[in-house]
């Protein structure tokens, strides 16, 4: 049983979801010597968050977005408004995405569904360094898997 | 410390809310030998959902369902409509929910509360096969509780 | 690689967000002995939820609150109105956030960011008692970090 935990930092430029499991399985190339484990993603931010979603059609993306839009309209009325028009529905599409999620591994690899990817969701406008909170625990193989 | 990894697959035949705590029960025994641990559970699917409810009144899973149905409409504007047009309301719904959840494990049993019970959610009107990997973890006892 | 388990009742008196991240670290003092771990918090209700939002500005919560009051409204129309007109949109608010967290550790702190916070989600008018599972485990230093 073994754990290895590392930081990630993602930069957003706008409004948008980021697939980041490549940029995962770069940061944590000890995945690949995990026979049975779990990996955790953590993201340290109130106005974005993680999710996992289609891989293929690029509209989806786009289709969440606006459909998040609909759920946390800037046009509604928000007491806190400091920040921007962008801001507050920013923070309520974080708590309904949610910023904690965890993955199974087996076999040195993620099990992702076919069709699964993991994003990173900016919901604010202008660009952000996002930190990213990666915890992966299982037992370890002794020769790496290639 | 242990781990025990499994798959199961569990066919739904249209959009609905299906109870699987006595699934995930059946398909591992070890719970019952688990002092104290985790159950995670992951749905390797983009268009289908995990989420803990109410197991008593029906009613309630109907009113989930309706109550999803008007934050992601069939009848909105949506790019992605290839697959038909409850798919996109389906992928939104799906990282709403998430399909991702982890469950408490002590003394052998899952640590639900009175009302709760775990349900697949799924989404698309057509039958589907949906697969879940479940992560079992924790102290195990040598000899099994009854 | 350790494990502690531990059940904390939390009373709500309204609806509202309740900052918890302070009776989890008195509830959990061995959180300071954690080098690299997950708390994993679990919440055995289905009116109820968890969240990671705003810990600056109260107003953050206050639009969290009449946010999701937009996406499930006392308004709409519920098979499910036994136990009041609050009950039903609980329930579907409830699965929007989640029962279920991760939070990493690390050198004996929980690794939230800057301006996060953990809230429980009360969304019953009537004042509740809440229960709250705890799960910590990761690798626990020989020394109480101070």
């Amino acid at each position: 049983m073994d754990w290895v935990q590392r930081s990630l930092v993602l930069p957003t430029h706008s409004l948008g979801f980021y697939p980041i499991t490549q940029n995962i399985l770069r940061e944590l190339p000890e995945i690949q010597k995990v026979q049975t484990g779990l990996l955790h993603l953590f993201l340290q931010h109130t106005s974005a968050a993680l999710t996992i979603n289609e891989n293929a059609d690029s509209d989806v993306l786009e289709d969440l977005i606006s459909g998040l839009d609909r759920l946390a309209p800037e046009t509604a009325s928000y007491r806190h408004i400091i920040e921007g028009k962008d801001d507050m529905p920013a923070h309520i599409k974080s708590s309904l995405f949610s910023v904690s999620l965890s993955i199974p591994v087996a076999n040195g690899q993620l099990l992702l569904g076919v069709w699964q990817d993991i994003y990173l969701c900016e919901f604010r406008r202008i660009p952000h360094r996002r930190h990213l909170i990666l915890t992966l625990q299982g037992i370890f193989q002794e020769v790496p898997k290639t």
